[in-house]
């Protein structure tokens, strides 16, 4: 039997190949396509969340593909020449390589623009506010890249776990928990985003490790998914999948 | 006595000079502000469209703001070298050639970002919904404007019509009008739209004047106007300094 992690994997492709994009971006179509690639770790945990707390998996969507739309729009633009110049994103070559500079900035930029769309197709705007916040210090987070001269770890906290944060905060709005019951999951989130962090810290050698040793960052993150096990203990809802998520963050390999 | 339209467009620079940014976007600050440069129409004609309909205009800024913002960051991104490689804007470098490529980049996908923030500070997904829309439009119209071979009207209606008709039902929406009041009010938003694109047009050079010749395009403007003009005058509201904003677009020369 397929695990559920795996079943909702499937579920964001065909929701993200069925995607109709507005129709007024028929020539950005191509590149937008291209650039959606990936392992949909972030849409999954969205949608995860969200049945955790009993919603449907049809509601959720939305929400989960608006994460993956942020997630591609960043890479779209990391990748430009300007940026870190690179020609390949997952063995492919990347957007702007296959379809040129400005294409590639306008697709992206209509990515971003499709993400806020498919989050406002909620009744009300806690969604798009959560996944605003976050794109707003992902961006941050690559400007001080960019300066250089930071600490890793902030740095990787804004490009990287304010979005994986996101993910869960977004699919909790899109279940409709108001604010009030938001508390252990906001920490949840954070621990998760982190976890992620040092995890890909430690495949790439950098932030955690060189600011604390290889050892260091393998305790830190076998210390950060205990701390996410136990925050996930505390809420009242079915926690059995994001469990196993934290379980394969943990020892994630690529 | 100061006319209407130039206390409103104060109160738009006032309110752009005291915006805060999302604090984490603080290295990129420098040069999202330097983007905000301009005449303030758009947000101008949201103001005047939410005032006429009797709403407080301190409710209208963030609306009026939020489609300045969407206005400077896609000009930011098209002044880049890959897109139309303007090295100044209004007589100043533009924001690429004073603080580089990959920091205009961000700076627009941050100042787009910032706008939809402003938006979603409504109670309602609104405002937000209607700003994201026009947005695409005109990133499709860019796209298509990149390929060449497209009819120019086709081109500016989504490139500048869009937004410019998103200004006025942005206005709307955040004074609270439902939606089985804008009718008139859209049709008043497609003439303005449509007014503002042929003039520039006329300014230009181009668009319009091959089209239809710089006599055919001096008609049209006229004949839109009036049009406008004929709109505003079935809807239930205090229009004067509306009429007074289309009668000085008609006539504009820069």
């Amino acid at each position: 039997m397929p695990r559920r992690t795996e079943e909702l994997r499937e579920l964001v492709e065909a929701y993200l190949a069925e995607l109709a994009f507005t129709p007024e971006l028929r020539p950005l179509e191509e590149a937008m396509r291209d650039a959606l690639g990936g392992k949909r770790v972030r849409p999954v945990l969205c949608l995860a969340t969200g049945e955790a707390v009993g919603a449907d998996v049809g509601t959720l969507l939305p929400a989960a593909a608006a994460v993956e739309l942020v997630h591609s729009f960043s890479l779209v633009h990391d990748d430009l020449p300007a940026l870190d110049d690179d020609a390949e994103r997952r063995g492919q070559p990347s957007v702007w390589a296959a379809h040129g500079e400005a294409t590639a900035i306008l697709a992206g930029d209509a990515l971003f623009g499709e993400a806020v769309r498919l989050a406002l197709t909620y009744p009300t705007p806690e969604v798009a506010r959560e996944l605003v916040r976050a794109t707003l210090h992902m961006i941050g987070g690559q400007q001080l890249d960019l300066q250089g001269g930071v600490d890793l770890r902030q740095l990787h906290a804004l490009k990287t776990g304010a979005l994986f944060g996101a993910s869960i905060m977004c699919g909790l709005w899109a279940a409709g928990v108001p604010a009030a019951g938001h508390g252990p999951w906001r920490s949840f989130a954070a621990q998760v985003g982190l976890l992620f962090q040092v995890v890909d810290d430690i495949l790439d050698g950098d932030g955690y490790v060189p600011a604390i040793g290889e050892e260091g960052a393998r305790q830190l993150a076998a210390d950060t998914a205990d701390r996410a096990r136990a925050r996930l203990a505390e809420v009242d809802a079915d926690t059995d999948v994001l469990r196993s998520i934290v379980d394969d963050l943990a020892v994630r390999t690529a």
